[in-house]
């Protein structure tokens, strides 16, 4: 492994080994931890801002020991705007540092930047596209509930067709075995035919439901997302009503125990607060989880380069 | 003491620890000051931008041998303009960090998030309320240029309605004896009357004037501050004659020479350069005095998090 | 050696003796450079923002195990909004950090504030003004290319009026014999004629030729710089052809094998990407070099300080 770009850069044993490296730096004292990275830098370069996916990030360089140096907000504070390429900042960040995760809104961009790059790149979300890191922290989160992920059910609820996380988890799913997808989001916001072609091709079973009614009493996984409202284009207008898609104490009373609510975060209200201190909400336990896999996917990527 | 949030976490006996904390902090060699917060982790959220303040901060984790992860500019780069709220970051953040210093506009809303934060807290200003390591700062320059806090007449000028170090720092006075009180301002921005009925039942010997010169002769402390005007309400209009309120070359004529002059800066124009060099200005060493106690502070509040 | 601000703090035996040391940090194991300013604090404070610039600095301190507290955009998030003079900002943030790296809009407000900054000041690029540490690594890298500086025929293409790469290596070529410099600009962006005399006076020999294609078979090297739109004053319409300015594949084949191309980039389209591939583009290892003189500079001016 080299780049963490898109979900083709993973494979099952890698994710594996990962869960199981995660799982070992989870309880692994801190000035150990910080043995394995040391004299380590990497560079964070978030083109679209996300203090929480940066700070997650930097988090876990540091508790490596490793070192950041950062641009909170790249796109306006660079020669982007000058109109360098992002081949060019490739190799000039990567004259600098051992490494480079970058947010950019371009995932074209990106792909045909890579090949100029000296040093490896972890893609932290890219426009409307891929999020491999999203998709480990969500299936590390979906083994450490449910003890494997092969045999699980999956709803995924609300932004199919804009959310790039839903895009990700879909596609790490195919890697495992007898996964049942179920897609709940309004008929605008449905997944594109080619990416449900797609993954249908990749030996996920899935299936399409306009309620989350339909399907609450029979899931193992909600995985509810937000509606971006802010990356939606200007000719789709909303015609749903948002409480269809939204997780409230009702909705709870039919969802099974042994069933877990996933969410990338933020959240704004389509999980009511009230969910948050039932065992089955594990979106903040999914945040934790986040840490610990990007450590591993760190010290997998960088591990060596110093030695 | 678990946040450091309100002048209400604070309380003399604790504030006197801190303040000899911060008294050795300031002659122990470097190598052994790095050793006290080795492997913490502290994120700094500024919804705020205060490259003062955060720097202030971020140098005290660093001398300390802790780590930063940090947002400049938290309201425009994060997911708080998507809708989500200060709970959830507190716990997203929480899951990372080992405490989180934070500026935010709304103390509401701080208030309110409190309970769901994993990790301590510390209030690096909020809106027009408290600021307790600002008032930490500025008890500790008193003691430091006095000697003793106790009997100090302190007079207070400028911006008494909207200025919140100057809140914080009348609720702190409050927890030492004999201290006189003189509140200089322009009438638009005098201090609010439920303030000063507070500070009254605190204990407080407090006095208005409206002029400067009224009670220059006779203070041990003139405590400046700037009237900020973004974020006076569009229906004040100032009416006052800056130079009433400004300090000189002129009105150090008539100040005592035990006398001492403290801003909690930036300064504008409320006081002139020329001052600066005169002994009785004691406001950059207030500077480097608030480095010393706020990693006293954060010295007590993480000290023994990783022990 | 205090300050590094303009290129009169620099000198030849200073630079060779930092180019010497920039050597040996290149081979140097990390684990030992990090030794060299453990313990030591860097402020970073970038007035105009510069990923490129400021990153490279904050590698350089890390790389040397030297700590950074940043300000990505110091100008929008910081008190200079509020009216506070740059002297404040040094006696501030020099009571907080060993060092201030700072990129400002103004370079006289700089000089001005400079004399009260209790640490020592590194200028990483002033206004249209100078950008010391950028000749440094120029210089380094025709060194590095070429062996030695004196008696190099460097031909300077681009916007040469308000470019400030331009001027300080200009400036520091004159410390070096036997140089031959040419300048080809539009008639719009000519250098001004005072820096012209004053960089005849002070022993370069300078002519100057409208078209690239003039002395493209002659020259050892070619520093190209962008025409940086955003900073030409209104009244200024460049009426010439981008084309008679721009290096391209055609003209690689009229320039001799031995020369080289240099940059300061960011490079939109004033280099053909076709050029990168060839052994004579230099503008990669150019910012790699940066690096290395950056950390000699750093570790000239703070080396001692902890000692």
């Amino acid at each position: 492994m080299y780049h963490a770009v898109s979900t083709d850069d993973l494979n099952r044993p890698l994710i594996e080994r990962l869960i199981q490296m995660a799982e070992t730096f989870r309880t692994t004292p801190r000035h150990i931890l910080r043995a394995r990275l040391q004299g380590t830098l990497v560079a964070t370069l978030f083109y679209e801002p996300s203090t929480r996916t940066r700070l997650s990030f930097e988090a876990a360089v540091t508790r490596l020991g490793g070192n950041i140096v950062g641009a909170e907000n790249a796109r306006e504070n660079s020669s982007a705007k000058k109109g360098e390429s992002l081949a060019d900042v490739f190799r000039v960040v990567g004259a600098y540092a051992d490494a480079i995760v970058i947010r950019h809104q371009d995932e074209k961009e990106m792909a045909l930047a890579l090949p100029y790059s000296p040093v490896p790149i972890i893609n932290a979300g890219a426009g409307s596209g891929e999020h491999p890191t999203q998709s480990l922290l969500d299936i590390y989160t979906l083994w450490k509930e449910f003890g494997e992920v092969d045999g699980l059910s999956v709803c995924m609820v609300g932004d199919l067709r804009f959310g790039r996380t839903v895009h990700s988890l879909l596609r790490v799913l195919s890697f495992f075995q007898g996964i049942q997808v179920t897609l709940v989001s309004p008929p605008e916001l449905a997944l594109d035919d080619p990416l449900l072609e797609e993954i249908k091709g990749r030996g996920l079973s899935v299936e399409t439901k306009e309620r989350l009614d339909d399907v609450i009493g029979e899931v193992d996984v909600i995985y509810q997302t937000r509606i971006q409202r802010e990356r939606l284009p200007a000719e789709i207008h909303l015609s749903y009503a948002t409480e269809d898609y939204r997780i409230s104490a009702q909705t709870l009373e039919r969802l099974p125990s042994r069933s877990r609510i996933l969410h990338p975060l933020p959240r704004v209200n389509e999980i009511d607060p009230d969910v948050d201190t039932d065992e089955r909400a594990a979106y903040f336990r999914q945040v934790q989880n986040g840490l610990f896999i990007r450590m591993a996917l760190l010290d997998e990527i960088l591990g060596g380069v110093l030695r």
